[in-house]
């Protein structure tokens, strides 16, 4: 089954107002099995949000509403759903009383214009509210079902919760969604599709019906496999396959197959193996130490970070000779080594990495232009020939090498304790 | 003139995602005094992508697209923004050279599927993506206008900004709006409304008619003024008293009023001074360095930074006396000190900072609970109980409290380089 969602209030198109009502509808219809098709947000405007229901209605056989429930004039659900399907408005005497009897144990006197919330299109169910006046209305009208809920999140959740939830299950049948995330890097969206895509249809024809997406972001690329399914062993057998599938094409590029960040992925690797690391960053400016102790219990494996911006930092602090830097330039293999190196050597730690560059907007050059990154990968004991080291070109602008020389890096650091290629 | 915005991807209808895109567009619309009717988010559906885009162009004279131009066959938007305009899609080859090009600067072949990328509707006007291979379009038929943009937020508000927002003003006559964003740290939402909600209404009603919006985010406030008025003169007069009546009510506590970020107020001041800062980062983890360092020219005034994780590197790279640690603790005042002072003295610059805290989740104690964190600013020569130190106790998980840290600890540095309490 499908569902579109409609938030209704002028004050949801303001530009700081995001619709969180629809995530959470969202989130309890596909644990239900119930896909989104499309959702809207409009102003309190008769005639378009006749369109948009009239619209969802010719689509969708759930249409689900949110605010334009109130007492004022500007509240205009009601009648505009009663009249996209045909239907007459009727004050239900029931709702005014108890909208007056939640007035009086205020100690206040009901205003007329309540009234208003008492109407009910003829055939409706009305939905209690324990948290408010305005009641939920569910409507059935051939094969369409639309529900009718208040705006304020807190409202509405009640109202989902207690009620809508159930009703729709029982409507939904018992097929749900499970979901798998499959994280790449190292190489672009288009070579990623390439390759996977031939299976999509395979895929989709065979158990679990899995439907794929591919999402793209600076250096990195995410699959979203959905399988649907009355079942969840089918549904986990077939995800399962397909992710086997993905990792046999794509090999060391999958880095993560159950939601895991890069930096979690690295980090897990190193606990395994019992190993610290340290970090010496020029371009990057600290970033790349900061993702890795983003992660909860870092401190177990994460040594040191130094950030040598200067020359002279670098010479001093990392230990680079001072003639590698004059021979190859500070934004070169030599040097990237050396800070690996350096890092390593000084804290005792087992890896090492260093990363230099040119972060921009300024101090490029053609040879060395803006977005041009060196990083190396050492270990102690090893040579600086053995080192493993790699130059990038990035595109973007400052923050965006940033982000991905740091990216970039700790990929390094996984494939080399994958020692994968 | 009134506009839709219609936000296009499968990914943006999961539970979990809001689409930014469309609340980035929404203001900068309201700017130029275009109002938004509504907006509404669809998957990669041609058919429900049909319905909603002929819906719009039936009500609204400006529609706006973001996403779906990427190369992959779940990437719709131009085609069926073709089919509703009844305009036929052609190759334009200078596209193509254009993502040719841009793969090659990257040492990549262009994948066939690329040159869909490159399909344009008869007519169309093609906006160049800077920062992307997909390029906008902008398609005028009748009193229509659609413009097809990105869906990456980067990509999307580079194009806006460059090239949309200037085409639509022309378009939109001469009511404009004005805003002016004022950044607050060091007090509450409630404070600060507290101390300027009483000039509101005096605002709205003089010259500009100045609305004001307070938005709170941990560690900062902004407050949005937001004046009215054909004439650019009367709106900026009139945010410039308002400026400066805000600057009067909360002093130093107001740090920004240009747009500045933290990092940028804080390195033109060492600009400013010619002065060079050093970092000592524990719970930060190095992003209070990296923020730093986002600032573009920031090697002008970064000297080093050092995130000293282990009470070893500690010792062994700042210099903190082992019996500092072992009589306070790690997160202590006293640590974080000689963290400021060791970082200072063994770089030469003129102003160093220490940050030690418990970023959580564990790690907290009753006395010292997840979220405590202590900051030391330092300058050469000066005996520790001269340095300046303060004790935080910041709410929320991990990535709040390095974030609110970060936040703060550049605020002292601000505070002391203006020699403001």
């Amino acid at each position: 089954m499908k569902a579109e969602i409609i938030a209704v209030g002028s004050e949801l198109l303001r530009p700081e107002r995001s619709d969180t009502n629809s995530l959470f509808i969202t989130e309890r219809l596909n644990e239900i099995g119930i896909d989104v098709k499309a959702k809207s947000i409009v102003g309190d405007d008769r005639a378009t949000l006749h369109a948009l229901v009239e619209g969802a209605l010719a689509r969708s056989e759930i249409v689900i509403t949110t605010g334009g429930l109130g007492p004022t004039e500007d509240d205009l659900t009601r009648e505009v759903v009663a009249t996209a399907l045909g239907l007459q408005l009727e004050i239900d005497e029931r709702i005014v009383e108890r909208i007056r009897a939640r007035f009086a144990s205020r100690g206040l006197r009901m205003p007329d214009i309540n009234r208003r919330q008492a109407e009910v299109p003829r055939g409706a169910v009305v939905l209690d509210n324990p948290n408010g006046t305005a009641p939920g209305l569910w409507i059935e009208r051939g094969d369409r079902i639309v529900i009718l809920l208040p705006g304020p999140p807190r409202e509405m959740r009640g109202m989902f919760e207690s009620i809508v939830r159930e009703r729709l299950s029982s409507k939904a049948g018992l097929r749900r969604l499970y979901r798998r995330v499959l994280r790449v890097t190292g190489r672009t969206e288009s070579h990623t599709e390439e390759v996977v895509a031939p299976s999509y249809a395979r895929w989709a024809a065979g158990p679990g019906s899995i439907e794929t997406t591919i999402l793209a972001s600076y250096g990195q690329i995410e699959l979203h496999l959905t399988a649907q399914s009355p079942d969840v062993v089918t549904a986990e057998t077939a995800l399962d396959a397909a992710t086997a599938e993905v990792q046999a094409l794509l090999g060391a590029d999958l880095y993560s197959t159950d939601g895991r960040t890069m930096e979690q992925v690295v980090g897990d690797l190193l606990r395994k193996g019992s190993m610290k690391i340290a970090v010496a960053e020029s371009c990057t400016g600290g970033l790349l130490a900061s993702r890795l102790t983003d992660v909860p219990g870092s401190s177990d494996y994460v040594e040191r970070g130094i950030v040598a911006y200067s020359n002279a930092a670098k010479v001093e602090l990392l230990g680079v000779p001072a003639e590698v830097i004059e021979e190859h330039g500070a934004v070169s293999e030599p040097t990237a080594i050396a800070m690996a190196r350096g890092i390593c050597l000084q804290s005792g730690a087992a890896i090492g990495i260093g990363v230099t560059g040119i972060a921009g907007p300024g101090g490029g050059t053609e040879r060395k232009p803006v977005g041009m990154v060196c990083i190396a990968v050492a270990r102690p004991g090893l040579s600086p020939s053995d080192s493993h080291v790699r130059t990038f070109r990035f595109l973007g602008g400052r923050g965006l090498v940033k982000s991905q020389a740091s990216q970039a890096g700790l990929d390094m650091v996984r494939r080399w304790l994958l020692e994968v290629p």
